[in-house]
């Protein structure tokens, strides 16, 4: 199901709502959102049949779409226990359909997303959902806000790999690029 | 591949480590193990190839095994969040399926499993794998410690379900019982 022309598919990983959002480069360098939306399961159902719900949906979307890579939301550290258990069982199915299917996964911080979608790390929700429609050229911000984030994960990733990109191509003095991106990181893992 | 006479099979979820242990009653009411071992995945090997690894290894066990239940132990508030998240992966792929397989999913926490197999909340580990050697009538307590602590789980589950029975038997007088239970928990979560 790898496809190395494939999109690349944002995952914002949750139990009761996964946002995901798949995001293609043209021949010409611009973005286009491929697909987008929220995989919800029922907050009343058993936890075993909402995983499963969520597993079979996730391996459906990976199916379909042919990405060539995953970009998974990571989680920080200051997140409660429980909020990291519920994201971790949401994660593991999707790194595991990855891993079944030889998609490569990245991971990216609010932050990192925040930075690439915006060039600042501290933007907030709405500005960042403005670039993510403008950069997708979209009539409108994407609802809801989880696929929206997701999608954000995706431009990220295609970001940062004409960052790296850009890094290499510029030897040594690119340098300066990687400790702008690294500082930002330990910006919020401090924050 | 749910089978309501099937072993209860425990699970101590992890990514690098998964213990399991099956655990089956007689006609006679003894309890015998029915398999135990740990599932091991390379540390040094990417995570989704692990965690495909994991979910393979785990789904091969629920169709050769056909367990009527999985008892998983359940994941303290006083963990930390990266320990939290790796177990959230292993777990949500246990629970995603046992939801697929359609078979019952039960959560004990350490706490509950000692106070099942001891009669003490508060018994140490080797406490524990002594009473679970002698209970399953091994020769000596089961190797590695979280095969054995897998085992524990699937008695602790085997044993609830009689003291359910016992409590709901005994009527109202029954509840000294319940009490003694809720106590117990009621300690842990402090402690």
């Amino acid at each position: 199901m790898f496809d190395a022309d494939g999109p690349v598919l944002g995952i914002d990983p949750g139990v009761s709502r996964c946002g995901y959002g798949a995001v293609a480069r043209g021949a010409g360098g611009s973005l286009a959102a491929q697909a987008c939306g929220v995989i919800r399961t029922d907050p009343k159902g058993e936890l075993p049949d909402r995983l499963a719900v969520l597993e079979g949906e996730l391996a459906r979307l990976v199916h379909e779409l042919g990405p060539s890579a995953l970009a998974v939301e990571r989680v920080l550290f200051q997140a409660n226990t429980s909020t990291a258990m519920s994201v971790g069982q949401a994660s593991g199915l999707a790194l595991a359909i990855a891993g079944w299917a030889g998609v490569p996964v990245f991971h990216y911080s609010p932050n990192e997303v925040k930075l690439a979608v915006t060039g600042d790390g501290r933007a907030d929700k709405s500005q960042v959902q403005a670039m993510v429609a403008r950069l997708l050229a979209l009539d409108s911000p994407p609802r809801p806000a989880d696929a929206a984030d997701a999608l954000g994960l995706a431009v990220c990733h295609l970001g940062s790999a004409g960052l790296r990109s850009a890094v290499a191509d510029a030897g040594p003095e690119g340098g300066g690029l990687a400790r702008a991106v690294a500082a930002a990181v330990a910006r919020e893992s401090s924050g």
